[in-house]
């Protein structure tokens, strides 16, 4: 019989996981605050849970993708929430980005109630969520990693093992959150200052692509500001949040992040002018004085 | 009979193109004002130049691989400059990093001589320059790259044809630049935070190559970091003074560059320190509280 095996929150990276799931064969449970989400998923072949502690009830691994911290505390502790009707020895797989002390007090209230934890945050975008070739970057004890190795092989191309003590694996995530939010700011920086000063923005790109000013989010992001196509594929909110947890985290033991402060009021400027919900991309649009590429077609 | 080219600047970049060209059989004429590197590139089969001007009145083609802006003006128009010997119908390959509007204005000084120029700025490092290999990003009339075609064959894997009017090359290198710094100072800015969190700094390196926090540049300077040596491939300096340029440029358009700014503040803070002769990774020194990796061996 196959496993029973539950995500928490179907957004861009949770839905292609429970679908990577689907395909591996597992009975996947999913649990969304939005009803639509849920019955498309139900349709495709999976399970809905109208709350995360029936959910809970019938997995015996959970994994949540929920927005952040607040979010995972209340899906999993919270009212109806999962851990409550999950059975000893089952495993949380906990990938949201979190502050690396999150992750730490989450496994310990966690191995309380005799539940295992692996702190596992993801990277790679949608896409490669979508066909099961995410980087983790985990952390957990042997026996949790061995209990879920199935689960990773449906979801991951590439786990990383970063020890046994949870927190690790944000703690990596943490700064790789921190030098692709920075990177994000200064292609869009870059791109602005190669339009004012008349540069071509193709020619830019492709030759800056080649060359050692190049980033992979420079790669990634700079084709859709050539296109001119701000449709959120990671929003402008998710690193005015990411930025923030890696700058509260520095503050918490006094240590200066010069770049990523001013990165973070890049984004929080784009924010401000009610550009949250678009792609990352969008905090070009901070620089005044330029004309930025138009939608195609 | 070969063609005469002569190389002005053996520093780092230089040093590579001469002997790039040794090899490709050009008779090489080089000119630095230190007289035991010249001496050294003499015994290499080189023609050593006691003056600019003896090196232009040898020379048809000749490059300009010198720090700055200023060196370039000297060398070329200064006191026994190369120009006042050359011939009408040579062409200069000008390769410094200097700001657009300079590589347009010596254009068009070296235009009223009769001679050509190609705005040739180059990326790579000492490495791609010693095996010939560099990126040239570069700018000029069809005539005169048809004149230079060879030498370009001899010193680059990749030659850009950004446009016939010499600027356009500058352009794009003050754009990698401005990447290139800002991604240095924040590779340093992240492995500090990390180690500062309690990461293992060869792990963090390990995952964020291959995550989507990685630059080209976090992938080649961070190693300096995990071996202590800061011995200077690119020194600290050069960002001091390439993020300059960039910050000059924009002040004249009066044009924001939030994260260029920040980046060249730390660069400025190493070499306040006493650091700016070492490689440009040694920025990580600036971050207090962290034990950075020993020198190896």
């Amino acid at each position: 019989m196959s496993k029973n095996v539950g995500v928490i929150g179907l957004g861009a990276m949770g839905l292609g996981v429970a679908r990577s799931l689907l395909r591996a064969g597992f009975r996947t449970h999913a649990y969304d605050v939005r009803k639509e989400v849920l019955d498309a998923f139900l349709a495709e072949g999976g399970i809905a849970c109208a709350t995360p502690e029936q959910l809970g009830a019938a997995c015996e691994v959970v994994l949540t993708l929920v927005v952040n911290a607040q979010q995972t505390e209340a899906v999993l502790l919270g009212e109806h929430g999962a851990v409550a009707a999950m059975r000893a020895g089952s495993v949380v797989i906990a990938s949201s980005t979190v502050a690396p002390e999150f992750a730490e007090s989450l496994a310990a209230r966690l191995a309380v109630k005799g539940i295992g934890m692996i702190d596992a945050p993801v990277s790679g975008g949608a896409a490669k969520a979508a066909s099961g070739q995410m980087t983790v970057m985990g952390a957990g004890s042997a026996e949790n990693f061995a209990k879920v190795e199935d689960v990773f092989q449906a979801i991951a191309q590439k786990v990383y093992r970063l020890g046994d003590a949870p927190g690790a694996g944000s703690r990596v995530k943490m700064i790789n959150q921190l030098l692709a939010g920075v990177h994000i700011a200064a292609a869009a920086e870059a791109m602005a200052m190669g339009i004012r000063s008349g540069a071509d923005p193709a020619v830019l790109y492709e030759v800056i692509s080649n060359s050692a000013g190049s980033s992979w989010m420079f790669q990634n992001r700079v084709p859709h500001i050539l296109a001119g196509d701000y449709t959120p594929l990671s929003a402008v909110n998710i690193f005015v949040k990411d930025l923030g947890i890696v700058l509260d985290t520095a503050k918490k033991s006094a240590f200066p992040l010069p770049l990523t402060a001013t990165a973070h009021q890049m984004f929080l400027a784009a924010a401000a002018a009610g550009r949250g919900g678009e792609d990352d991309s969008a905090v070009i649009k901070n620089f005044p004085g330029i004309e930025l590429p138009g939608k195609k077609g």
